[in-house]
């Protein structure tokens, strides 16, 4: 059965994008190395240290759908009708926009209104004995709020943003009890892999 | 010349205690183990894993001195006169507790009604070549907004909170720029290590 992952780029004060949706002072990671990742989709190659690579590796072989937010979709375009990793993708929505269905005929997204629950079933079901990513932190909130994450990674940069979008925040049900499970020193990233215990 | 050290327990969401002060759910690391630590002053001997151990005594014998806030000291009503880890404790406060100083004169507390930086510079002093260690969320982000900052400490616990008072908040000239220096994995602790390179 899939497991669902959260796993975001985040500063040392829980931020995972600035105030603008800028991520510039966060994904340094990303090519700051001589290890070339290239992406299974539309994604660009990225350049990490060998660290970096076994972290990204894994996390793109393991990746087999991803359930997105609206707010996400709209403003990466629906990622041009192809998802970076070239996955299923299962975007919640209020409203499925038919034009861009009717526009990207090929496109291998699901939208899903009857929300976060129903989206995350139908991507596990799609992701076999792969993993589930969930991105967005409205997403990454309503799925930890349903009891429906397995794990949480996240790829810790060293700084302080001040302001911005936060990981994890209006939470429901805290204490939610993490284990951790592994670590993985980069350059200019810590990735920190924890298992969802539950409420305690 | 000493460095000034910012360190705190905190959860992966990013708060040092629940909305009530309270600790509990991120101090267990500090009795999950059997590696008996005491603690040079009044303090409790704490247990921990071996991993910890070697965090905790680096940073017991490190310490040179402590600069805290008013509102800590209240809390503890200034730790029974002498701070857990008996060194030298500059308090920062705008009224002198003349009453609490009479009550006790042996007590190595100043209290500092010109400002956190000149109850850091005085803390320096008084530290040597050892660090001056800094408390209280609020004391930090004065010390990190003045730019008073050498090194972050954060021992990372895994658990979300949902709420509570947070490590870093309100802090200005960000992005503040760290380096990661040190990384040990205790038991439900990660103890991670910044080095403040400063604005960027």
């Amino acid at each position: 059965m899939a497991i669902v992952v959260a796993e975001k780029t985040m500063s040392l004060d829980g931020f995972v994008a600035d105030p603008s949706d800028g991520v510039e002072d966060l994904f340094g990671w990303y090519s700051n190395g001589n290890v070339e990742i290239p992406t299974p989709g539309s994604g660009p190659t990225f350049r990490t240290s060998e660290a970096s690579a076994r972290h990204l590796r894994k996390t793109l072989v393991d990746a087999g759908a991803v359930v997105a937010g609206r707010r996400l979709f709209d403003l990466t375009d629906g990622w041009g009708g192809s998802h970076p990793i070239d996955v299923p993708v299962f975007v919640v929505t209020h409203h499925v926009p038919h034009e861009w269905v009717a526009a990207h005929p090929d496109a291998p997204f699901t939208f899903v209104t009857a929300g976060v629950a129903d989206a995350v079933a139908r991507a596990r079901k799609a992701a076999g004995d792969r993993t589930v990513g969930i991105g967005g932190a409205d997403i990454v909130r309503q799925c930890l709020n349903a009891g429906l994450v397995d794990e949480i990674v996240v790829n810790l940069v060293p700084v302080l943003l001040g302001a911005g979008i936060r990981f994890f925040d209006h939470l429901a049900h805290t204490p939610i009890e993490l284990e951790a499970t592994r670590v993985i020193e980069g350059r200019r990233v810590t990735h920190l892999y924890f298992r969802v215990v539950g409420p305690g």
